[in-house]
């Protein structure tokens, strides 16, 4: 069902009722882009906080712009589950006043990618739900609270009245007089004024009227206009202030619109199932909650309060005995792979009045869709996680042990070692003892660390500058001889060990303020180069690599097409 | 007439030629934005190198969505101009593979202005045309030509195929093989591959079938997949290469795209005329020239060599003798007042083909309607001037006296003293005696200026921080005795010169390498707060003040609406 400013408060009831009658719930997000220009990209080494804030930096200065959420509630007796998956529209649209005028970033290719699946901005921006972090309605409301307190203390700055206004003003005070004597008239509507003759008439009434309330509107075109309230005596003006400051109220409500949705969520404790769901996340938090913040333990702490259960699909796809079974765990191709043996689908039934969507019908890539199939995905593999079980559990629910070793842990990308961010612990340490930090001339180019580190195997390179890289070993046997050799010369190179340069490197970031402005967090020299290849999340990194070279995919060149890995974030392949 | 990038190349001859056949040309932009969130605001004490850094800082991340040109040839026996209005759509798509992957901002008001004018977003990304500026042409020119010079010289990482893709690479070999027994057979496509398959399929071509060429297309979906070109013999190797170098070349002369029409305006070094246009010429210069430079002077040396004569008719409706008679100059309104007296407005008509607008029909805020207004009114004003002079010359032209008084002054919103930027000259140098640079603790409100000023008259206050303020006396003449006694007290506030306060600043600012991070060109420590109160663009600022006094228009403090000044810019009223 798509909800957008126009349907929302209709449904909104529904919705809550949707969401604390679920078994569980699944999101996505659809935004204007995913990786900031200039923003340093993830690569294979990352730290999870290293992780967390590249894509604080990255990513969240894109915009929410469609909200899928989907509420599945489980019929044990017909072995099924109903679904009732929303699309929603988002806009932070300044349909009130004080609302803050918020700037966002796109991405050109992130545009295409909507465009090219059907994403009507028209509407999003027309008919999109408003939405305020839970600090911005926090400061609304004060300011609101404040003012009314100080009504009718006010004064302002009041200016003479320039020779060529005097006609039109006196206009205005003739059709004023005649309102005032009207009895229970409508409120008298001041259109046609410029800045300059709307603050001449509100000078006007505050000096003349004392029983008369003036407010400013905005009209379709976003011109401005004035309402004139009129009272027969000071009872009545305070009943009219009263109504007003009401009103107020109830506009900011109005502002905070999707955000109550979130709200909703949290109250309820659900279980969020996302896919490959990180990204999703941070811009629910920054879109609904507030700022990120810098830390990624901070960031744990605050999601907890939010989101207290999360699932995260693709990291599910990826663990055995999932992962023996699914090559290929972007969403579409893997919903494919859980069509057939050895899996065994769940029957979802969409419920009545959410008809938009069947599983057929593929509308790939709108948020409401995706969560749908998110969810169906997460129920199938929860059915076949319960048929592996002695004995068999058809319906594994969430709260089954085999499902709780997944939740609260987030799939990262294309990091080999550490495959998620734990957010209700402490993350996995690793051993990168097979890791050699690199330094060298800005002349080289991977052939030339092929061939430095040839006597020891294949290597994986993560480019860090033009004058830096992390080099990993394949064959982890060789890393003690490797680092003997190779650490002892001094030659135009210089190699340390992963663990030495990630530890000054973090003592630095601390002593700057945690900024991250050490040679590894600088944006590539040519912006034009943004493919370095990385291992793909289907592991081609251990896959074993013969050692014929290529030399394009170093920062700083610009580099051909298609031959090297592929875009960082990739829509089309990552989701 | 709307132009995309379906119909560019077939109209853009015509195009050229209603450039070079024209007597004068009007252009006007939509843009996705006006100022960056905690950018520093225009102020009235602003000078032309501080308005030009912050309008480069605080706008140019915006896009330019809509370009309207409108070409104006006069026909001297009938006493009329005929006018080709166009209205280009715009948008950097990622069409080519190697263009850059634009980042831009938006702002959510100037998202809902555009809305609520029926701008229609679907269209310009669907549609928009491509761009590039001369650099990112001149740099992706430069690596195609690299590239193709090393075609077949390249060699990459090649990996052993994975058990699972066995069968189907096998398959993808047995469709080559036919494909290359046939005779002049179109080029294979293979659909449906992932990432890795592609890679497969890439390094099995290369090392079986040296007469066979792949490259890698992008459907409508974004998805990839590849084409496979077969040749009999090395010569028709060569031939396919040479084609599709040629191919490569062409699609990059497709990216430029609307680039061109600006190029062709240079080369024309017509009169172009814009209404408030040094936004516009901002944008020009960023999206189809390159990166703004930091220094006011080398901007305009680069301006001068793209736009050699520039006219805003924003100045010439402030300057006399039209401003006695313009009262308010926003383009609608300054349009409506040219149409009846003292004024005798030019007729126009629109050339066969161009019926889209009328000066009847209002499509007011679509790029290409705003220039045929703004050209439209450039005609009128130029006529009263020409029917001011003796003897009267109807129909002056752009190359009278008369007009080259404008050309090349780009208008400044509010500051009272200096009206324009000069491109072509060095700026006004003005007296700002009767203006101090007060610090005062953060406690103070516009009140407690006003008191401490109330001996020497009404002032003119620009807030600078929450600490410190420009303040302008009215009368100037008390600016000398004013200066003597409050700059010697030493109490909790400090009043300097404005001259010694801004040579101090000029001196910080480049000592710090030009990056303006000094007190005043900070961020206002409340974002929600924006609407400071300056002097409008109808004269505001000179009329007298009572004393009454505002707290409003404080920076820090939430503003009640209304009855202060406007929105620093405003699409309604300022253009």
């Amino acid at each position: 069902m798509d909800v957008t400013k126009y349907n929302f408060y209709e449904e909104l009831e529904s919705i809550l009722e949707a969401i604390e009658g679920s078994t569980f719930l699944s999101i996505d997000g659809e935004f204007t882009g995913l990786d900031a220009e200039g923003s340093c990209h993830i690569a294979p080494f990352d730290t999870p906080p290293e992780r967390y804030s590249k894509m604080k930096n990255g990513s969240t200065d894109f915009l929410l712009l469609q909200f899928g959420l989907c509420a599945f509630k489980v019929d044990e007796e017909k072995h099924l589950y109903e679904a009732k998956p929303y699309n929603f529209y988002l806009f932070p649209s300044q349909s009130h006043r004080n609302a803050p005028d918020k700037r966002f970033m796109c991405q050109s290719s992130s545009i295409d990618f909507l465009v090219s699946h059907g994403f009507d901005f028209n509407k999003v921006f027309r008919e999109g739900i408003p939405y305020l972090t839970s600090q911005q309605e926090h400061e609304m409301k004060s300011f609101l609270e404040q003012k009314h307190s100080e009504q009718n203390n006010q004064s302002f700055t009041v200016m003479e009245v320039p020779e060529n206004q005097r006609e039109f003003l006196e206009g205005i005070c003739e059709k004023i007089n005649t309102f005032m004597e009207e009895d229970d008239a409508e409120p008298l509507e001041i259109k046609d004024c410029n800045g300059l003759q709307r603050k001449l008439i509100y000078q006007t009434v505050e000096e003349k009227y004392p029983l008369a309330r003036l407010e400013t509107r905005t009209g379709e075109k976003k011109e401005r206009y004035l309402i004139l309230h009129g009272a027969k005596d000071a009872e009545e003006l305070a009943k009219i202030d009263r109504e007003r400051q009401a009103q107020q109220m109830m506009e900011l409500d109005i502002q905070v619109g999707f955000t109550k949705v979130i709200q909703a969520i949290t109250k309820s404790e659900k279980l969020v199932v996302g896919h490959n769901m990180i990204l999703d996340i941070l811009h629910c938090m920054s879109h609904f909650y507030g700022p990120l913040p810098n830390d990624l333990e901070d960031f744990k702490s605050i999601t907890s309060t939010v989101f207290p259960k999360l699932i995260d699909t693709k990291l599910m796809a990826n663990t055995p005995p999932l992962k023996e079974f699914i090559e290929l765990s972007s969403l579409g191709e893997m919903h494919q792979t859980l069509q057939s043996k050895p899996f065994n689908p769940v029957i979802i039934k969409v419920a009545p009045g959410f008809e938009k969507y069947s599983e057929e019908a593929s509308s790939l890539h709108e948020a409401g869709f995706d969560a749908f199939m998110t969810g169906s995905c997460f129920a199938t593999m929860c059915k076949f996680l319960g048929d592996c079980q002695k004995p068999v559990t058809d319906f594994l629910l969430p709260s089954s042990p085999v499902i709780k070793a997944f939740v609260n842990k987030l799939y990262l990308m294309r990091i080999a070692d550490i495959q998620y961010v734990t957010l209700d612990g402490p993350d996995l340490e690793v051993n990168r003892d097979h890791v050699f930090h690199v330094t060298f001339p800005k002349e080289w180019r991977a052939s030339d660390l092929y061939t430095l580190f040839e006597p020891y195997g294949n290597i994986q390179i993560s480019w860090l500058s033009n004058i830096s890289a992390y080099v990993g070993l394949h064959n982890k046997k060789n890393s003690k001889i490797a680092f003997e050799v190779l650490s002892k010369e001094n030659h135009s190179f210089q190699v340390t060990s992963y663990a030495f340069h990630h530890r000054n490197k973090t003592l630095k970031l601390s002593t700057a303020g945690k900024r991250q402005h050490s040679e590894e967090f600088d944006p590539l020299p040519n912006k034009m180069t943004r493919n370095i290849p990385v291992p793909n999340a289907e592991g081609a990194f251990e896959s074993p690599v013969k050692k014929t070279v290529t030399e394009m995919s170093k920062p700083g060149k610009i580099q051909p097409e298609d031959k090297t890995g592929k875009k960082l974030f990739d829509e089309s392949t990552d989701w």
